[in-house]
């Protein structure tokens, strides 16, 4: 659909999403890495890029969990209106624990933002529901779009969906993964203090994981598979970036007990002692 | 996927379904169009377009309701063991009224059949559930292409699914509907020859239409519209038609109580005779 348009390259944030990034590819579109750094997405970066459009998760970015902020909002806005098109993943945006929520670039420009958000980190990715607000002049073309690529989504997960919306107990199911996951998420913040001395965690404010880098210089796939030998799962940090950058690991924390993300984030020290970078 | 394997055409039948040969050809494939007669497709006419693969609806061909004839299977198998794909679309297989199922192509050629089905027509296609049983030199393009479409499908629906197979409430409700069904096709087949006589029905022995074409040569289009303008919905023939053929409607029956099928028939022999073909 974008290539019909015109568009044949969608810049990413770097680090950024791997799986988003092999779809685009899968779809042919090239995707040109722009840097992220305290303050999300280096708008002056993805104009440097010259891609038409650019796909962005700015309520959390995934993986380094900062918020994209004031000011490069209002840059990236200026970028949008001069003809820029900005793929919003909502990601994450209601998982989140020392803020309030950040509103969405959408409400700003809706002529220019692609909204995309779903249910996969609230309720269950095998409900397979989530939502797409998209400029008007995409519209037709989406709506064949996904006629062509399944005829519409299955009724039944929309309607418990609806069900769980209008009884209010959507709300009461957020407030309580709301409180588990701040236990889980401090669990993992006191275990990495323990375990990984040096280690630097990123994006503590919101989400379900947080990302780790370390200093040297060593290849984290490698420490990601020796973590893996030992029953513990993450993703190096390298699988999610285009450009060098330092090691790491993204660990989520939304699936596991605080007891046993303590002993996995041990197991992980000692793999890391045991590489010995 | 067919085309990354070199193959750029997929033979249809004709009539046959339009939505399958709009799908193909917004995947970018050629859709040569195959006569079908009494027996099912006309495998002379599928070797003389020569299409590397063709897609079929064997049990019970839409829109016309024949079942592919045991020569033709034999003909058809040969052209595949020369190296053709045959994509077999099992619609309606369970659906069937007077005679006991045809076993699929595929019991018959698994090397060379790709195999579907689906409960859209047994239980709702709002369940958005069907299978594939593909020649295993696709199953990593396969599994590769639905993972960039949808990562997988909906859970629920495939619990709900496997509980009514379990539980024996499937069958069942297949007992049931086939019953319920066969009421409707017949109020249907008496309707047509009390209202619109000189019609030829086709396809009563399984499924849930018939189709049934007129003499003369008018376009069925319009006698469409005017039916639909009486509340009455149908398909004119031609839509499912590459070549020219008879004029006629494809008219489903599931759906609609004996009662209500002989007043829409009816209506359709009003909006006839005022075409006045």
């Amino acid at each position: 659909m974008l290539r019909a348009d015109g568009i044949h390259r969608v810049a990413v944030e770097d680090p950024g999403s791997l799986g988003a990034r092999q779809h685009l590819r899968h779809c042919g579109l090239d995707t040109p890495p722009v840097p992220v750094d305290t303050d999300g997405v280096r708008v002056d970066e993805l104009r440097a890029t010259g891609a038409p459009a650019v796909l962005l998760t700015p309520a959390h970015q995934f993986p380094t969990g900062v918020v994209l902020g004031g000011e490069r909002r209002r840059e990236l806005m200026r970028w949008a209106r001069a003809g820029g098109l900005i793929i919003e993943d909502d990601y994450d945006a209601e998982h989140r624990y020392d803020r309030p929520p950040v509103p969405a670039l959408r409400s700003m420009l809706p002529e220019h933002v692609c909204y995309a958000g779903s249910v996969s980190k609230l309720l269950a990715p095998a409900l397979r529901v989530g939502w797409m607000l998209a400029p008007p002049a995409y519209r037709d073309a989406l709506v064949a779009a996904k006629r062509f690529t399944d005829l519409g989504n299955a009724a039944l997960p929309q309607l418990v969906l609806a069900h769980l919306m209008e009884s209010g107990e959507l709300e009461r199911h957020l407030r309580q993964v709301r409180r588990r996951h701040r236990r889980r998420r401090d669990a993992m913040i006191r275990a990495i203090r323990a375990h990984l001395p040096g280690a630097v965690a990123h994006g503590a404010a919101a989400g379900l994981h947080l990302t780790v880098t370390f200093d040297g210089d060593f290849a984290d796939a490698g420490l990601a598979r020796a973590a893996l030998a030992q029953g513990v799962k993450t993703q190096p940090l390298s699988w999610h970036s285009q450009r060098p950058g330092r090691p790491g690991l993204v660990l989520g924390y939304a699936a596991s007990t605080p007891t046993d993300i303590a002993e996995g984030i041990a197991l992980i020290g000692e793999a890391l002692r045991r590489l010995g970078p």
